[in-house]
């Protein structure tokens, strides 16, 4: 698939929106509707050593407008024009969680929904702690809750927690990081 | 959180796009862009007893434009109006991977970015495959693989499946379906 022209429809604070012409494998053409985003940085933030039996993660609570209700997310934000992933997880964890970690450990890296955007968020998990100052911008309004793991899994068992970044980085953390 | 008033800035084929004057918790008003979806659905098709020691699931490889990439992803597509979630699943089965299931089991319900977009994705496993028609959709270039759940592991540990969707229907099985 090639990309032919791109033509910007609408550009934005969090969002720009693309029309592409493409060609596709077997030579026709036609057009894609593209939102292009920057991109985003999420962490797991382990109180206790994330192998002890039933470890406590801090995780946030916030009324989400899409959704058009409260979700559990874990601490997560867009990155900045030039920040790198692992700055903009130390940056999110302070301003939504209000803590800083003595280590940062890099998970994966994930397309969020690779059929119309280009959003990437890079997961990572986070120990050793530190009530730090929190900043909380403006247009968030999060709750800090500390959630055992034990009640983490049955949550996602149950579909309370629903967010994709949140439901990926938990999961890989219970499949590579606590089962080895 | 409440809308105050929607403006329509752009109608799509896969996506729309509205700008949202919303009132905050703090009484401040604000704007957020947001993309409206049809929501989805998507199956992880086993071939095997899921439960067996080392069963083959059928995974998908396409070429995404968003990502400039190919992505290994599970059989997905998005809701037809009036369309359920379930019946998405069995006709994007039989149009992407060429089968049909005797079992589809609902696993979870997901927001696949819900900072920007309200787009919720259904997960399904499915069993008890039978070759179908294959009718694929003609802006749909996709290969069927069968992998084995051991290589499945191995991919997700080592980043090589980077598929929001994918990644969480995957984890979420080997947490709450192979481990009981």
């Amino acid at each position: 698939m090639s990309l032919l022209s791109s033509r910007r429809i609408y550009t934005g604070r969090v969002l720009n929106l693309d029309l592409d012409a493409v060609r596709f494998p077997d030579g026709s053409v036609g057009e894609l509707e593209m939102i292009r985003h920057q991109g985003a940085s999420a962490v797991v933030p382990f109180t206790d050593d994330p192998r002890a039996p039933d470890p406590t993660v801090l995780m946030i609570r916030q009324f989400r407008h899409a959704a058009d209700r409260y979700v559990w997310e874990i601490p997560a934000g867009r990155l900045d024009a030039g920040e790198s992933p692992e700055a903009c997880a130390r940056r999110e964890l302070e301003e939504e969680a209000g803590v800083t970690a003595e280590v940062l450990e890099r998970l994966t890296t994930i397309y969020t929904t690779p059929g119309f955007t280009d959003e990437r968020i890079h997961l990572f998990l986070a120990t050793g702690l530190t009530a730090g100052t929190e900043r909380r911008e403006t247009d968030e309004f999060v709750e800090v809750h500390h959630l055992r793991w034990s009640q983490i899994l049955e949550s996602i068992e149950q579909g309370e927690i629903a967010d994709g970044k949140t439901l990926i980085a938990l999961l890989f953390v219970n499949t590579f990081r606590r089962r080895m």
